[in-house]
């Protein structure tokens, strides 16, 4: 593949530059005044708290990695591919090779959440210390914090993806450093979502509720433990859920992409290597965006994030369509990569109206709320519920268009849509870093009132954290929309690796095991969604048992004198986190294969489709439903209704509280369900397939 | 076909037993002692209330069905077979028949609605005074008076589609009688469910909570109302929802069971008429098994009900056996018939353990409810997630069970899956029976409430409706499994008329117009639930209003020297629930014309599988986390977790109120969408495929 081998070294490089500057900036980061020595104390026990959580994270996955690492070695060197036709051969190269970008694919993940988490802990206290010198100072800290996450993950997975091809030449070795990331992804982004929603709860049940002191007091015993949930859960979770679907879907392309032109190898080469090059121009896009983002000494945080998408996708465009032409590239993908980028902004948008307390959804929920909680639960899950209609049908379209007009211009309908959602990831850079920034100020608000720095800082801090919300909304629709297309494209990846096979796939709707597979994998998610919304009750009775046992034994928490045990919550929270992710986990990857060769590949079709829709909608609904609730809150608290303290301020905070583990651990956990049980589907399709012709 | 038309007799004549049973009941149970002046008074106003919502609801329905019959009249005067390849041809008799035929089906619905609905306000006042004498005469009053429902309803369904296809000979015109049936049923049921919740939350916000007044309190003006409420929702409601899947798998089956054998006629309508034949031994079965059920002066109600639904699937098991055996029947008809009564209890016992206050889920639910109201939602949402698994896996088994062991004894495995399904309906004059017995009893507690009868009167009561919850909880997953079984049945019916005009369906989740067709689908039932919940909200915020306005303008009311006008309540909730089902209504029977015109009939395919399975999902969930959170509030009340007034009991009345509108307004109704959505479907399926052949 001669002509588009430039092309990975063009990806490989983009990469290394993006890896470069998320370096700078966490050097940039680390140089600013880290403020009072109070604040330094606070952000030394944040710090403590998630390198703890992180150690036992990375141990976990170890583990996890090790024992997945040589099933997959053993598994794929014996050549399946002509199992039960021919005498099996043994090929260990392929096997370790397969392993080893298994376990590439999990450190890169790990490692751009490793610098994302450090620079977000450091961020946070340097962020409040800046708010002293105004907004745009502050704002420029937490941004470039932010950034260093979103830079690395892109970096690291252009590099990753890149490199494993240009040794291997063969995208389904690439599709190996994929389920590493989905591994990771999985235990990160579920783990971090039970961690961090554990921890709010518990500090907010024991010291808002039954003892009235404020949110952030520092004699909460669990308040580092909340601190830090924010950012494994929203930092280091968010971050591995979009590596996760960025690598995934253009993976699932390169691989759709090896099955066009199959008798001319040069066009063959050309649309294989195609979604790298968009990964190389989206990462030249989000440096460039970047850039944009900055706010004057009045400036609205919230339009500069914006702004700087919107940019970035411009620029994508404008970059996208250079390419093509110039490339002779079939229009086909500049429609695709044009319709995801589209729907990424229309899904994004949808959940900022039904979550932004200027649209109807959060004013009636807030206006009901009066009558009481149950009302306010109601309302706020029948909104949740009709939310998810505007992004399906954003979705559709999206397929429709891309599938059309790809099949049209001379591709396969399906790599259309696989480069529709990779067109949409490719500004991942940009996104990443608008997200990661939310919980970054929202963190400086905390050290801000625990450090009790002034109120100046505070109030900054706060029109900081309002538009990290509004983000955050956004970049969660966008996410959402991507690993739909992203699993639907694998979907197709999948069918066709068993194709490759010669088992040519008919998922038909009038086939009772595709029926049967379908209805099993639809009730996953929501069986998923359950296990790990009941450990966050879970864990968060055990903490409560904490809190109020060092409340007990050492008075002096209370009045002030001692410190409370921070660590000792902190680590009961990783602990649970980890523990609780066991039988989640097993589901995610060994259902799929289960129901591959008990039931057939076409049950496992239909498995991986159920799973598809009920997720994408119970991820919708979560996502959406928890921000209205919060808003809801928020808007009350703002003075209308009653305000804080009313009746209906109390019946939003129900609702508030209902809509965390939505919101937080349930919803986006099953993005990186599907992606992975999708992926685990595809590597092991070709097993399954040769075990049911066998 | 002369050898199987003695059965469409002996159908037809079983309807009739049935039917005359029923009036027979009727009468007996008017015969008995009306209680007190004051109490008849009460029972009086119910019955005001009843007639005036009933009045409206068949008014509503006339406009519908005249205007639905024109339609099919006119559409099915064409002959559409032949579209874009001959002349088109005019049948008026075809299109006049069908007409009637959907006329047919609606007025069966609403004659069996309303009888039942009329004795079971007469059964309320007269099984309270029946307390009098023992908890024996009580249940037997109450227990005949929905044994009313259910013979009337399967007897009159099975007199109706004998006589259409005896006339006919035709399952497609059977098809129309069954659409009349859902159309009426989705008003009935929705309708029902949205006025009994509206009623429901008004009276209790306003009454309970505003004015510290007990349940069931005169004095209130919302309280007739939300009597009313029980009646129109769960008596008429459920039995308007189970007469449609009753018959909508009858038909379902019949046409299917034409398909198969198409060069042997004797033996084609053998298969087609079989459905029919389980019917009519379901009526024996279910007249045998209403005998059985009675308790002693210190009996249990709970294990009489049960004991009968055991005993007529054991009859009904015996009676196929014979006539599967004599009648030299293929032995697949046998299994699937068993495995679907299987899986209705199965399915049943599921909802019981998560719904009952013996097991872990509501027990959990109540334990946590000590932490708070959040607490109690997250919890007992999560088990409602959970279980959705089981039943799942239930319908699955069935369906794999009854497919390949029909496949396996030389039928269609289809028809096996349809023959399950109706195997589970057969006993639905048991089910119906049992399950109208619970509001019934609810209705006497409150008529003895509010007539201030004496304290045995109200403790047998209480007795009573216990045993009606758990019932209740039984019918509901029985009714939802059915409708699975049902519509998956319809949705091959339906690919099987598309088949049957020359366009083979191959509806493939490979194809991207079935994706987005299963994406439109299963957003479907969410968005149907939303808007009837949303509903309820609204129109409860108005009936407050009104509440309100009467306590404000007549200080007598609350003195308890004026009667409040009751009536407006009443019109109120009737007014509101009829307008609320425009929108819901025109979805389900347009969207999937809508879907199958633009997108075309693999769309429309996949449109239907993404509403079967998100339907069913939402169903259970809905259904049984409703009841769960109602069970976990009663076993507080028992006296744990601190009792009545305790913060656990304040926290599970938020969530018995959330869960409210989610088992009585939205679950159950997402059954009879699901059906009416599939029914179209299979109506319409001749024009679409015309339409895109054209």
């Amino acid at each position: 593949m001669p002509t588009s081998q430039p092309w990975v070294f063009v990806t490989i490089f983009a990469g290394a530059v993006s890896v470069a500057v998320a370096v700078w900036l966490y050097g940039w980061v680390h140089r600013q005044d880290a403020g009072t020595k109070k604040a330094q104390e606070v952000a030394s026990w944040i710090r403590e708290g998630a390198t703890s959580y992180l150690r036992r994270l990375y141990l976990a996955l170890t583990l996890v990695a090790v024992a997945l690492g040589i099933i997959i070695a053993i598994v794929f060197s014996f050549d399946i591919e002509h199992l039960g036709t021919e005498a099996i051969s043994v090929d260990p190269l392929r096997g370790g090779g397969m392993a080893l970008a298994f376990v590439v694919g999990a450190v890169c993940s790990a490692v751009a959440g490793y610098m994302g988490m450090s620079v977000a802990v450091a961020a946070n206290v340097r962020s409040a210390a800046a708010a002293n010198e105004g907004i745009n100072q502050s704002f420029r800290v937490a941004f470039y914090a932010g950034s260093v996450m979103g830079l690395a993950m892109v970096g690291l997975a252009a590099i990753g993806m890149g490199t494993v091809y240009l040794l291997t030449g063969d995208p389904e070795i690439v599709l190996g450093f994929s389920f590493g990331a989905s591994t990771l992804a999985l235990l990160a982004k579920a783990g971090g979502g039970i961690y961090t929603k554990t921890a709010d709860i518990a500090a907010d049940l024991v010291g808002k509720v039954e003892l009235g002191i404020p949110e952030d007091d520092p004699r909460n015993p669990a308040v580092i433990a909340d601190l830090v949930g924010d950012n494994v859960g929203d930092v280091a979770g968010m971050g591995a859920d979009i590596f996760d679907s960025y690598v995934a879907s253009t993976v699932a392309v390169m691989l759709l992409g090896a099955s066009l032109f199959q008798n001319d190898a040069v066009l063959q080469a050309k649309y294989t290597v195609f979604p790298l090059v968009l990964c190389a121009l989206g990462i030249v896009a989000s440096l460039i965006g970047i850039r944009f983002v900055r706010v004057g000494k009045n400036g609205k945080p919230g339009q500069a994030l914006n702004r700087g998408t919107i940019i970035t996708c411009a620029i994508l465009a404008v970059l996208t369509t250079a390419v093509v032409l110039l490339g002779d590239y079939k229009l086909g993908v500049l429609w695709a990569t044009l319709a995801g980028l589209a729907t990424g902004i229309v899904v994004g948008f949808t959940s900022d109206y039904f979550t932004s307390s200027e649209n109807r959804p959060v004013i009636e929920t807030a206006r009901v709320s009066g009558s009481g909680a149950a009302i306010n639960i109601i309302t706020g899950f029948s909104y949740g519920l009709i939310s998810t209609v505007p992004s399906i049908i954003g979705i559709a379209l999206a397929t429709l268009i891309s599938y059309y007009l790809a099949e049209w211009s001379g591709l396969s309908g399906i790599y259309g849509v696989g480069i529709s959602a990779v067109g949409m990831l490719s500004v991942s850079g940009m996104i990443v870093s608008s997200d990661a920034y939310g919980p970054i100020v929202d963190n400086a608000r905390g050290i801000a009132e625990m450090a009790g720095m002034s109120q100046k800082v505070i109030d900054t801090a706060d029109v900081l954290d309002a538009a990290g919300n509004t983000a955050k909304a956004i970049t969660k629709g966008f996410a959402i929309s991507a690993a739909a297309l992203t699993v639907l494209t694998l979907f197709a990846a999948y069918a066709e690796v068993v194709g490759t096979r010669g088992v040519e796939l008919s998922i038909s709707l009038r086939d009772p095991m595709v029926i049967v597979g379908v209805l099993l994998g639809a009730v996953t998610p929501p069986l998923f969604s359950a296990l790990t919304m009941l450990s966050v009750t879970d864990n968060a009775f055990k903490m409560i048992g904490e809190i109020r046992r060092q409340f007990r034994e050492y008075p002096g928490i209370l009045a002030g004198t001692e410190k409370p045990d921070y660590a000792a919550c902190v680590d009961l929270a990783a602990q649970g986190a980890l523990m609780s992710l066991v039988l989640p986990g097993f589901l995610a990857i060994f259902l799929p294969i289960l129901v591959g060769f008990v039931l057939g590949p076409e049950a496992l079709g239909g498995f991986l489709g159920g799973s598809i829709f009920t997720g994408i909608i119970f991820a919708l609904l979560m996502s959406n439903a928890g921000g209205l609730w919060d808003n809801a809150k928020k808007f009350i608290e703002s003075g209308e209704h009653g305000g804080t303290g009313s009746d209906a301020h109390k019946a939003s905070v129900v609702g508030d509280t209902v809509g965390d583990p939505f919101k937080d651990t349930a919803g986006p956990s099953l993005n990186t369900l599907i992606t992975v049980m999708s992926l685990v589907s595809s590597l092991f399709a070709p097993i399954i397939a040769a075990f049911h012709l066998f």
